[in-house]
């Protein structure tokens, strides 16, 4: 059995939603010596979250930011958290929606993802920052 | 230890939300043989998502999908990625809402639900096609 | 490899977001002994989620209880399940939204969470009553 943790630091990535797929992976040898098992990661903010979706058209991606701005916007008349800027509470109901985690399965030493799936950071505030995940990997050894 | 991973297909369904827990559970005959665990399920698509609601009134899933249509609209301004038509972009906002993936708890050899839970396929495209699931389960055995 | 599962209940709580970090903690004494590994909470009900974000302000928990209620409002002209009051349907809505499970790391015997990360309890309902968490702890001791 398998079991391992890494901290990934995401340097600061501008509002909006990124791919960080590459990155990731990238950062996680272990994955290639799992069989079957599963990668969990956890975005450790509150204004920040991830998603799994698109991966190659930026429209798409831009389109995210579009609808999320609508449908959670700023300067609405029911916040009452503001002190922190008018893209704060937004980002905070954003982060929600899309989810602090991910889980993800592992096969054969890579993730069973969807030819068109890719993982988001997505960055709900205009000066983020950076950003840490915690990336578990478990599951059998090949 | 028990680990197994199945890839499950899905045959093409009407957009909507569609039960789909017995055929989760009718494709996973390890599932009996674990005494705590848990089950992963991805699926491998960026316009479609899983669910876990009501498991008995159709109204509540045809309800999920009008409150969808209002909240995601189709030919909004905002957006830019329209080439594959209108149910398109609507259809990755809604996936990343509801989301790709759910993780379960097994108990004693099944999934340990609440008695109204229930897996939910939800189709967001007006022709999605077969949709795949990656199931992924691990636990103790009994 | 530790495997632990516990049933949580959860007292009645008036409708809004609760943060509940402390009491699902205490309820599980197997996380100390974990090293690396995952905490699997699923609520058991279909209008009631959990989330996990802002664990200061309480403006930050009132302002997702305005903003659900205006992007899933009650009395709409699209509900066809009403026969259990205006609140019922709209909480199946937000449930679905918000979710109903978390995973989250466990690393050296603590929840690996960001520093103003907690656990939400989202209820619903005007009266959703009590509450059942399944928790699932797995991992590698220490």
């Amino acid at each position: 059995m398998i079991w391992a943790q890494h901290e990934i630091r995401l340097s600061p990535s501008e509002r909006g939603f990124h791919l960080i797929t590459r990155q990731v992976i990238d950062a996680l040898p272990e994955l290639r010596e799992v069989r079957v098992g599963l990668l969990h990661l956890l975005i450790q903010h509150t204004s920040a979250s991830l998603a799994l979706n698109e991966n190659a058209s930026p429209d798409v991606r831009r389109d995210f930011e579009a609808w999320s701005d609508q449908a959670v916007p700023e300067r609405a008349r029911y916040w009452t958290h503001t002190a922190e800027g008018p893209d704060d509470m937004p980002a905070h109901i954003k982060a929600a929606l899309f989810g602090p985690t991910l889980t993800l399965p592992v096969s054969q030493g890579r993730l069973a993802l969807g030819s068109w799936q890719g993982i988001y950071l997505c960055e709900h505030r205009n000066s983020g920052g950076a950003r840490s995940l915690v990336a578990t990997v478990c599951g059998e050894p090949g």
